[in-house]
């Protein structure tokens, strides 16, 4: 079990007569993850609406604030058990198999177009041996041949673009190797949230997008862009890619400030500092039946 | 209300060692579609698993098939009831009163680059009134600019490409439309099942698709490719656009016959029959909170 | 005639072994525009070869620069000598009246998919009476649909992109009129230099694209995106798109500063001075028969 | 030296008042390729308008032709001249040492997009050894992972969309290639002709599309589809890709059919029958000066 601590800063000037957010910013309280304290607080009179997405366990704020500036902080706590497992006794998981609430995973999203990928994964990927190894060999290949370079893609940049210009950022990472994944029929999806490796010496922190692929009946976490252990990582919100999941769903004129994030592993009285650490085990946080199923 | 009768005969030749196919052929049980009678037949001794979406209402099959041939015929009848409101009464929803498990349809999906397609939607319909004239309007649109062809797109054609080429099938008419309505932030959303207007007349009867935008607390019916009333509307899925929705997703190594469609319009003993027929009403078959918070 | 006085100042700092580069900068040399004055400098002690392409009057040099800073600064005076006709007597040609070397013009190229957006020009420009004022309302057109905004684009940015987009800059709306020109079998081509709406007040002064249609037997000029005048424009390079007529292309490793562009109208002692004016009259500076076969 | 005898038919029927074609189907004549005779034959009373483009040495006809059925027929019979080279004495020559007329082909074109398969071919090409030997790699690494389908690609089929999607004809393999030459600073360019390859026992015999890539100051052939032997090539059009060198432009409303080719290897009376055959050497039918400079 790992205690991690992180804070989220964000601001923003709203122009307009009003402004609509819909924020996903909150850590997902799962079985995997405790939320041990939080704090939210707005910086205008506004209410917010909270929901749960009963399926994904994302946790959405909706807020309509007014025109000045408008500041959102959160603060959490959370304790996280990884679930680990020796890479060769985890197997994929046959169509027949899969959870009908997983297939979704499978099919291509906005920025994951796995239908048109699949010449490149079964050409590179086809006739190699299934199970996590082949997909830990599909998150090798999406490293090896990206450059992480801050600024080289947008909004709009899908995988089909990370796969021909081959840089791009975290989220361009996640996507590339998520659309590898389903081109294969291997179930994959996009996870935001908080990563350890954001540390004040790897630059200025920031929010995180991983890789979930679903495998031997859970989800194993991976982390093409390298930058963070996958112990070290904060569960914010889960989906099929960028499009379910943005930290902030904007509506209206205003301009956004960059986010504050920061992040920091903390003792537990009882056991002392755990450190993220890279570990030769494949690690997961999510068990594959959804939970209002369990 | 109306009563619809319809039926849908699946072929394949499998070549490989087995197939796996998951289905979406059955008619959707929605408060305003009942299913009076239906009848499934698998043409091989094989098993298969039902599983209904929980927030789709969509009845998926999975079946895993022999080597040879294998066919699938499902029958239905369903009564349909059809709430109608005069089309001023119906205004847009502001995103701060969109229930939350509506927001998905507001995003880009894989075939609906709403995103893209911003600059285009508010150019032509930003100034416009809100409301269910503007939905009509980009419906026209859609109409006017694109020409029904067969054969001028394939599986992987999006909004965009719709767009730019302005040909397409029933499935492209509706992608385009969706995405359009999502730019203006108009939750729209994809709807797969049988027309009444695949008579044979028209040719072959074959499955089609359609859209629904939220409007007014309701989702209503739009029919972009004009080639149905939208009263003779069955439903099958309900998604986000084709890449959830496909009646049919297989995976192994087969040949696919063309479907064989048929629909009537039947005598309710009580009632007679009534025809599908076009209306100056807007149409819904569908309320818009979810069933499973009702 | 109109005599404009122009300067080009380039700088590079190059941390390889060695660049080359190929400039195409200097005022071409056409019957309707000679070169009064000119003067090259380069900031290294490296030989320059130069090269006249016998099809376009391009004047290209080939420089292998060293190590370090390297600059380069033009400086010419030219004489421009207007074609000025009554818009209504001008046609467009048909393909049967072309000349040969012509076209290559109707032809899709790398930044201009014709063959793409040829339904967007049917629908749009299909059915409306031919010649010039066809060519002007694709201009307007255009103008009207794309803003113009520094930083919206980059050196990848297609007609497409523009079209679907609606925003760029003067190139952009060069390339998205020129394809939506093609589309309509009418010959466009992509015209690279300097412009006397490239004023200081209008911010900083920098190369300009523009575009020239072949109608009545000659190369009329259009400026789809209004900066200049069109009788305020120096000719540099002509070409089917941006990738033929780059002013700098550049292979090596170095970095590029800004370029440093300055115009001014100048006094013939013979005549005074004439700034650049719009006028209701079609512009034309070249004549549509090749050089080389006069 | 190789003698070679091909035969052109086409056909098509003109629906509107009437069409204008632009055909490229005649032999080129050049230093390597002579034709000894040929004949041509058009189905209507129509003139034809000839033209030779002086940089290519393209041979183009115009023709207007009238409703109803119109078909052209040609016959030649050349003489090729190979020039045959060890691979390994083949250099790339430097941008610096380059013809300024062959620049054009080191620049992206409509469906050779070498600008964004840049990171591609520095990844997989950057840091192999300079000549011939790299170009070859270039053809096997397009060989390897493309498929040749029939029917899988279209007429907007770039090298872009056959980079992803690994399959095409034998143009798109052609252009693959070229983009990937210019991506590392190669001039490479499109050849259409006639192939022996097109053998009966292949499969009906159709137009062709090569490579030619400029190294050691000439161009050398590559067949990257490897459907024929590189000496079997006849030269019918050159160009930047298929946007220049299409076999027939039409303009008009028409219905064409299949085009009917055949080709035979003829004995030469003083010297036997040579046949067309794979060599270990590389082979260029064209010097690298351009004729008009000569």
């Amino acid at each position: 079990m790992i205690r991690l601590q992180f804070g989220i800063g964000l601001k923003y000037e709203i122009s307009g007569t009003s402004a609509d957010f819909i924020f996903n910013i909150q850590a997902a309280r799962t079985s995997s993850q405790r939320v041990v304290t939080e704090a939210l607080s707005l910086g205008q009179q506004v209410e917010a609406e909270s929901y749960t997405d009963p399926s994904t366990d994302n946790r959405y704020l909706r807020v309509q604030a007014q025109p000045g500036t408008f500041t959102v902080r959160y603060d959490a706590t959370v304790d996280i058990t990884h679930h680990f497992e020796a890479p060769h006794r985890i197997d994929e998981v046959a169509i027949a198999n899969l959870p009908f609430d997983v297939m979704q995973y499978v099919y291509p999203s906005r920025y994951c177009q796995s239908d048109r990928l699949r010449a490149e994964a079964t050409r590179e990927f086809g006739n190699m041996r299934r199970g996590y190894s082949r997909v830990l060999a599909i998150q090798e290949w999406v490293r090896q041949r990206t450059k992480f370079q801050i600024g080289s893609s947008h909004t709009g940049t899908s995988a089909l673009d990370t796969f021909v210009e081959q840089r791009g950022v975290c989220r361009d990472f996640a996507h590339l190797m998520i659309a590898m994944c389903r081109a294969l029929n291997i179930p994959a999806r996009f996870v935001t949230g908080i990563d350890y490796g954001a540390a004040p010496e790897l630059g200025v922190p920031d929010f995180h997008a991983y890789v979930e692929a679903y495998l031997g009946g859970r989800w194993y976490v991976f982390e093409p862009s390298g930058i963070s252990p996958p112990t070290g990582l904060v569960r914010i919100g889960t989906g099929r890619d960028a499009a379910d999941v943005s930290f902030a769903t904007m509506f209206g004129t205003m301009k956004a400030y960059a986010p504050l994030v920061s992040i920091t592993a903390v003792e537990d009285p009882s056991r002392g500092i755990f450190l993220p650490e890279h570990s030769a085990d494949a690690i997961s946080t999510h068990h594959g039946e959804m939970a209002r199923l369990g």
